[in-house]
């Protein structure tokens, strides 16, 4: 898939972002920017801790997917952000793969201002098939095909 | 004020966590990192985009006041993260002050499991004193005193 532009958005039309695995040195250089709690840290830390072992500062993991898949796809038709919610039920460990599918929820067209509120749903499962975590993404599209 | 710890805990209780300026470098470099759409990214292409002007990515300005202001008083306490909320009302412009204050909005406390579960605000506000950004954030922290 390449750019895609708004004539591609459909309420429940689905999108696999495949998997990614984050190494200990991933996790540790993302938290010591942007969260830095001992136990995404330090990895002696975080085996002494209710997790049993390294991981990954929470919004970490769907960080990489929007970046590395949805931005791609989608920078097109993306005119800002109006919210996030990230709900995190288990941690994400070093070195074990997880997958993000996402779903398109609502699409509320405004046709005279040319764009469109999309409520975007992604879904984030660990190796087990457990749900990890769950992101919801309020963003406006324009409707409009870009040059 | 140094770390803190649950004692320090109250329904209600406000703390100003100042004010940062996010620099046109700044603002690039984090979108590069997580957000790389051209208005983060490329100054040129902000000045023609609806917000005339080059935006931060729009969890950027509360991932420095988190980082810098409240982990460093927190981080003593902290178990994990539950829950966080982003609502984005105004971008924040590159080299414009932001501001940002904090409120414990409610404390559930789990006395057998020496837990509580902890309701963040917080507000970020720009120059004119408009509101910026609200993110609400649920935290699991420790009641017991740490050594």
């Amino acid at each position: 898939m390449g750019l895609l532009s708004f004539k591609d958005f459909e309420i429940n039309k689905e999108f696999d972002f495949g998997s990614i695995i984050l190494t200990d040195q991933d996790i540790i250089d993302f938290a010591k920017n942007h969260d830095p709690l001992d136990y995404h840290t330090d990895k002696e830390v975080a085996e002494k801790s209710f997790f049993k072992g390294l991981v990954a500062s929470g919004p970490h993991p769907f960080g990489v997917f929007y970046r590395t898949k949805w931005v791609p796809l989608f920078k097109g038709t993306v005119l800002g952000g109006l919210e996030v919610t990230y709900k995190f039920f288990k941690p994400t460990y070093a070195n074990k793969k997880v997958f993000c599918k996402g779903k398109i929820e609502d699409i509320k067209i405004n046709s005279e201002k040319k764009y469109a509120t999309v409520r975007w749903n992604f879904e984030i499962t660990n190796e087990k098939g457990e749900l990890s975590q769950t992101i919801n993404m309020t963003v406006l599209h324009t409707i409009l095909e870009k040059k």
